[in-house]
């Protein structure tokens, strides 16, 4: 290992935390760190997860690679005994960094089959998929019909002659489109499409249907397949596209747990179809993990370069500054490094209410499910476009550097960014939320006292709305504004679709003339739940009192920060002055140079090893320089001191050049 | 051509503009249309310039094209007897949207011999150079040293004893890095480095250094370089390094028109070198144009698309409604269509000030020139920075196709974005135009009469800055509450660095704690400048009513998003109350809705052809959905109904399968 860089040093040697401290705390304890570095030591210790290439190598090899890595993956794991489930993927993509081209098998097709299928159903398919003797994808969206369930247009119409279901896709809008693995590797899939029978609709349900043979991987007839074709940096899936004509499948094989069709074709169900919100919840929990990960991921690269970058003297003919000295790098990375930790928080408090909410549903018990799936709907929207657009401030904090692919930075961002169509389009999903909130007042207003964190709907007094103690230390105090502004928007909302309503316009129209306000109120009631789950979160720390008052730092900044932005809120009905503001923008630029001794001990904490950042910039180092340098050296265009260009072309230009130049 | 999509020929069947009329405007005036089309027809209909492969190939296929292309470009140019300035440059860059390998041999190579270079050394140089005889790369950049120039450390040292510089790239960190062309296809460079002459350093200087042999390509000894390695979506160019050990030069190859360096050695300048500002200047109004183009380039595919695809019905029951009609879906996508407008608008004016400018430089006459120069920044950082963001909102809006490479759009950001690094950080040029504001406002209070934009830092009387007139239907109202705006953030800013001066601190450190507030009021000064400019271009338009009344929509949006967006600004000292900004907002969303109609039509005024768009989502004809599935067919992955990775991989897990499965 080369000397670390001496800028770099110098931030860790003047830091007063202890970063490996807070590595625990954002791993949840120290005994959940310690298997991280287990399962680290683990995959990538062993020579096929090597990615030194991959900046190299292009898409069809990294997709190659990916399937091989999947295989061997699944062997590794049964080796030393780890299942592949959410926890366990969460630290394989966060060590391997890379989608692996299997993956919605175990994410997505294993449990909507353990979900939805009865007991026989599973006995023979999860064991068969267990042991990757069938591989399947999971195949809902279609070319012309996302977010929207209702919209599915492919049919599985029962022929209770055969007792089977016939699956077609009947327009060109209707085929099957994005599904992971569908294009070239599995050969089964869960298939969401419109039940009919006897001519009767009855919506989305789901089916297993075979798609290529298992014997020698061809398309089965009737089933139009293939890749969907290359996207913005993730090659590592072969996402498909899928059209059905007249593939017929037996009766047993629609998932049957709480909608059955009898073999005479009627149709009806059992127990509460609700549970299924479960599996929803559980894919968003690991996207909001995600948020706080990949943000990591790029403030790691991005802290640590601007220590080591210096560009131009701040007093004429002074030295060179490291860039993280000037007051808008730090306006640029700080407030994403409060967030990091933020969503690192949230992520941990809303998976206890999952967990929670999961042992009261097996007593049958559902009250926490309304309020817990509109919070994940909303933080699900809210961390991703957050630590997308985050993400790529970073990106642009590192100058030029930052556009090269050895950086890591465009990749990041390109993958990343995606989370927030993928799984619900933000802007639908923040809606989600703003329904829930809505639906509550109305009930608050009924006089409904509302339990959780829209409390604040049926508790907020009149003289709270108007007075402010201006205690910009004490996060209690952020978090009461934040709580104030957002009943505030969520009345004003409320308000606006009441006058719609009342002037004639239909319940659809009203509401769609406030979506823009609807948004900006999940948004806010996004904002003041992560802030309180900081606030939580720093209580526990009390013994603690080096580390909590670091951390309080970037509370303050997380909340400061969304306060400046947002101040036009803040002050609607005087709750706050201009004065006030202004105290509150000088408070937030003062706790920016706070955290500026500390920034590198606190993106350390992440613990990312290098073999996980892929950054020529990020690494623990700081050689930012030479590595760019010898990666540059490793390029296709470098084997040779003349590229085959200038023989192709370039010398019909350059012939007949006067010899003595 | 296929039929035009139902859907978005309704929409086109209801506009009630002549979209063709809008096209002459926005190219400035109808000679320029068919000026254009003229060198689109000539560029499109040469099969070398085909791009329906654009989305298959990779990066190196990608750079032997460039350079194939290129030099087709330049033979083809020629013989229609077509000047490759910077209109023609802008133009053809619209047309192929494709960055050629050798741009920079005539963007910034030979303008800067033109501009630095004696009249012997134009002569000899120039003509070579315009013949293709050398190839020429502007190597500036280092790769520890980007915007500050002061900070460059390659040398050239003068040896009076045999009349050379010796150039050498002492430090890993003062390598060349970046210039384009370098890495493998120039045998030129203009380059940049400190001038020392008996041990006494004179700054940067420019240079004119042969790299590689002019008879086989070979590098000279001494030049170690080679290509930097991929980028984000840019590979047509070759940006390369270059580490320089004791180069040699003949006296007569630094450029001498402003500085000589006598062959004792002696140094002396002549001349006004404010003059090179120039080529930085239209380096910039290139950029500025790109701002309008690419952004007009993403919401061409993105408005089409949200005219086609269907999602979700307003009421439950109804029929999936244009996603277009959604209010989030308007204000993702229109207030980046005003921006698109007004950019374009602003390039016509500042390029009309150049000329000017120019002009009276002709006459030694350079008073317009700090003005100028501080705008081209600001706009340079406003527009790009804005523009890469609206871009980005258009991927947004189109969902997961959004992400598909085939939709265009992630390489529309990829590449655009990296405008806001180039030609200077967006954070340092916005600043540049801060540091001309602060200098405004410092005359202003010695009493000097401000010229120019910044004039009201000199004219606003104090009953200005508390009463506002609402007249949102005004133009004109709401510059006067942009102008305002702007002077009370110049304002604080110029006391909050009184203050801090006052207080002790250094100018550096005075400068640095406001650089935050410093950005804000270049920002604000920009959307004040860029809002005027769009009030003068509709005043032109009073012969067009039903033109000047659809744009004054336009113009009315692009003041109102920026009103509710900083509303905090606006309600400052109570300039507009908290009733006038709701007020505004109401009308914003009004306005929003009134362009709804019109939004195809106003897309299609920007006349992109198809093979200009590169879209499987944004053609004219608006058949996406089967654009989508026939470019997916294309794809390698799918050239066979079995992938490879079935016999290499997936084979082995699926022997052993149930037969009866």
């Amino acid at each position: 290992m080369s000397p670390i860089n001496r800028d770099l040093q110098k931030e860790r040697d003047k830091a007063t935390i202890d970063s490996s401290l807070i590595t625990h705390i954002l791993d949840g304890g120290i005994e959940n760190t310690n298997y991280r570095h287990y399962v680290e030591k683990l995959l990538l210790e062993d020579p096929i997860f090597d990615e030194k290439d991959r900046y190299l190598i292009g898409p069809e090899e990294k997709y190659d690679l990916s399937v091989k890595r999947s295989l061997h993956l699944s062997k590794l794991l049964k080796k030393h005994n780890i299942k592949l489930d959410g926890d366990a993927l969460l630290l394989i993509s966060r060590t391997l960094n890379s989608d692996l081209a299997l993956s919605i098998h175990s994410l997505m097709f294993m449990p909507t089959i353990e979900r939805l299928g009865t007991n026989e159903q599973k006995a023979k398919w999860i064991k068969l998929a267990s042991e990757f003797k069938i591989i399947g994808t999971y195949a809902q969206t279609e070319l012309g019909h996302g977010t929207y369930l209702g919209g599915l247009e492919t049919t599985a119409t029962y022929d209770a002659s055969t007792q089977q279901f016939v699956l077609n896709s009947p327009t060109l809008t209707s085929m099957k489109w994005w599904p992971g693995g569908l294009g070239l590797s599995c050969n089964y899939a869960v298939l969401l499409a419109q039940l009919v029978i006897q001519g009767k609709k009855y919506g989305p349900h789901a089916f297993l249907v075979k798609i290529r043979s298992l014997h020698n991987h061809q398309p089965l007839p009737g089933r139009q397949m293939g890749d969907i074709g290359l996207k913005w940096d993730y090659s590592t899936v072969d996402n498909g596209f899928l059209r059905l004509d007249n593939v017929r499948i037996p009766r047993d094989q629609m998932l049957m747990k709480y909608t059955k069709v009898a073999p005479d074709g009627t149709y009806s169900t059992s127990g509460n179809i609700k549970v299924t919100y479960g599996t929803m919840i559980a894919v968003r929990l690991t996207i909001i993990a995600f948020s706080f990960l990949e943000l990591a991921r790029a403030l790691t690269i991005a802290v640590r370069y601007s220590a080591v970058r210096r560009q131009a003297p701040l007093e004429i003919g002074g030295e060179e500054v490291q860039i993280l000295d000037y007051q808008t790098q730090q306006q640029k990375l700080f407030p994403g490094l409060a967030t990091a930790y933020a969503f690192c928080f949230i992520h941990q408090k809303i998976t206890k209410m999952y967990h929670k909410m999961e042992a009261e549903i097996m007593q049958d018990n559902f009250q926490s499910l309304p309020e817990l799936h509109a919070l994940c709907c909303g933080l699900k929207s809210f961390c991703t476009s957050t630590s997308a657009e985050f993400i790529n401030i970073c990106r642009f904090a590192c100058g030029g550097q930052g556009l090269l692919m050895s950086s890591g930075l465009p990749s990041i961002y390109a993958r990343f960014s995606a989370s927030c169509t993928y799984e619900g389009d933000n802007t639908v999903m923040m809606l989600q939320l703003s329904r829930y909130l809505l639906k509550c007042l109305r009930k608050a207003q009924e006089g409904v006292t509302i339990e959780g964190s829209a409390s604040y709907l049926s508790d907020i007094s009149a003289d709270q709305l108007t007075t402010y103690d201006d205690c910009w230390t004490q996060p209690q105090f952020l978090c009461d504004a934040f709580k104030i502004r957002s009943y505030k928007l969520v009345m004003a909302a409320g308000q606006k679709i009441g006058v719609l309503l009342a002037s004639g316009k239909t319940p659809g129209q009203a509401w769609n003339e406030s979506l823009v306000q609807l948004v900006n109120c999940g948004e806010a009631h996004m904002q003041y739940f992560v802030l309180s789950g900081f606030v939580e979160r720093l209580r526990e720390l009390q013994t603690m009192q080096s580390i909590q008052s670091k951390l309080n730092d970037l509370c303050q900044l997380f909340g400061l920060y969304y306060i400046t932005k947002h101040r036009a809120d803040f002050m609607m009905d005087g709750y706050l002055t201009q004065e006030q503001i202004s105290e509150a923008t000088e408070i937030y630029l003062k706790v920016l140079s706070s955290i500026r001794p500390e920034a590198v001990s606190l993106v350390d904490a992440f613990d990312y090893r290098d073999e996980c950042v892929h950054s020529t910039l990020g690494c623990y180092d700081g050689n930012a320089y030479q590595r760019l340098y010898e990666f540059a050296k490793r390029g296709a265009r470098n084997q040779s001191p003349v590229h085959e260009t200038y023989d192709k072309y370039l010398v019909q230009l350059i012939k007949g050049m006067p010899s003595k130049l």
